[in-house]
């Protein structure tokens, strides 16, 4: 975890008292998440995900992740959700910063998806967009097509230290993607970061959304283009046919895409696999070597990238889909 | 976390398969602990803390630290209790290391520890004293006197770089420990850690004891001189008297202390600072100072070095103790 915030007893029990939670029966760190400091807080009350927000993420952009969270598990999507103290305020400070309890979700993440968590991934992915449709906060996407050019100037001159020729592959590839770029697809709230760590499984059944802090207004279809680089290749970076086709086939039983959606496959799935391509990128360069975070290898990206430079259509990504 | 070993799905379910536990829930690492690897984890069956061994660990040692924890809890003591797997044992191999699950403990540690705490605290370890008294296996102390000047000479040439003088100081504090240490205390066996991150406490009671991976058999007192040590100090490293009195006053509740223990009390919380010293000196400069894990300041024992070496008598830790 990059950043860890220590919590002191009086500024815990202070913070508590603020909820209708009972006695504190157990507060232990997560090492999960590298955004936030999460702690995992037991109660007489029940269990729940204590969240202390870091300064990586905009403050004014809080509002949007619990209202979503809050709108989404009210029609029904399993996400965590945020706890209201007894004066009915979702945010609270602890330890000079701002927090937020939210409820705790059951379920394990798949550390190797196999194709039927792809199926229940696409429905569950389908599900949400259809839940967000009425939801009336917006958020920009702040990682999305504008995004790319910025972030890729604050470490282009020494991109070739990760691999020799990346600067000119990034290069020739954001002009293609800003010439390229569908901006007439169907939009709405999307994840827009839906890593097999943020989706839950108790026996093979999906139980549960979590971490919604790059959730953003965005193209549905890009959403699913996130998921096809983040669950649908093996450990060596080869695409997997078979995981593809149930991500998609899971997701259109539930929300059909239209024939623009479809069409524009190709073309998202490279904008996804460039997003994670540039900030693992920047996170390398911009990491010590000797720390003991782990460093994600921007090469996973070179490959998917290439991948899909070599796709021609949506039927590459799903060739076991009937359409 | 120093290590952290990540578990795949396939080796987790083997794992779980031996033991009678029920449907999985819930699997999160916790940032707790540096010396293993410690998930949470949660099934049907109950919650569990799986640990996992890393190689700081000797494996020799686990027959001795899992049996106490087994011998202690059978005698009344609240520490976690290893789960036997439906074959009888309580090792197993899980991602190439030895790993162990062990009953999950409610409770809070005091991230600030209060004059009743240590109060607690001396009664609690006391009663582990004398629960430990007919526990079969051995261990030698490792970091006790005879480890010292060892581990000292690891680091001796670069000792100044800490803060000038550290070399001069340590040196002749070990002379003095060498001429000085009391080899004809009660023995037994202790745990040689008691940190306050290893007891908790629910509403101010003490609700169990942790982390028997340093256990081993020293003088019996020594155990009460690291306490000192680890709970009587102020954030700046000023002695509180209160805690000190709390504290023996609490333990000689239980199991009074004999005229020789008392007598040799500011020798083995000198000692206690030297270990502390040692291994964190040892630490801060084998650790990069750019790393994400917090280096714990040498100077902290500094100081408490210089109090204990400014103490007459046992009266000086305790001075509100009525003996």
């Amino acid at each position: 975890m990059a950043v860890y915030t220590e919590v002191s007893d009086d500024d815990l029990a202070c913070f508590i008292a603020r909820y209708d939670l009972g006695t504190l029966l157990s507060f232990k760190g997560i090492a999960e998440g590298v955004e936030n400091t999460n702690y995992l807080l037991h109660t007489t009350g029940g269990t729940f995900i204590l969240t202390i927000y870091e300064k990586r993420v905009d403050v004014a952009d809080l509002p949007f992740f619990l209202g979503l969270m809050e709108h989404l598990a009210a029609r029904g999507v399993n996400c965590p959700l945020p706890v209201r103290d007894t004066k009915g305020n979702v945010l609270n400070e602890l330890a000079g910063r701002h927090a937020a309890l939210i409820t705790f979700l059951k379920g394990v993440w798949p550390r190797r998806p196999k194709v039927e968590h792809c199926l229940e991934l696409g429905k569950a992915l389908a599900r949400m967009h259809l839940a967000g449709e009425d939801f009336p906060l917006q958020r920009p996407n702040a990682l999305g097509l504008s995004g790319w050019r910025p972030l890729f100037e604050k470490f282009a001159a020494r991109t070739d230290e990760i691999s020799a020729g990346l600067h000119e592959l990034i290069s020739s590839e954001l002009r293609y993607l800003e010439q390229s770029w569908p901006n007439d697809l169907p939009q709405g709230v999307i994840h827009a970061d839906l890593f097999p760590d943020n989706v839950f499984f108790i026996d093979d059944k999906l139980s549960g959304i979590i971490d919604f802090y790059f959730a953003c207004n965005d193209a549905l279809a890009y959403d699913i283009a996130v998921c096809l680089n983040a669950w649908c290749f093996d450990a060596s970076s080869m695409f997997v046919p078979a995981k593809g086709s149930a991500l998609l086939r899971g997701y259109e039983s539930v929300r059909p895409l239209s024939a623009r959606e479809r069409g524009a496959m190709p073309t998202l799935a490279r904008g996804a696999a460039m997003r994670f391509l540039l900030t693992r990128s920047f996170d390398w360069l911009n990491t010590p070597k000797d720390a003991l975070v782990a460093r994600k290898d921007p090469d996973d990206y070179i490959r998917r990238l290439a991948f899909h430079q070599s796709v021609g259509s949506i039927a590459d990504y799903a060739p076991q889909l009937i359409s």
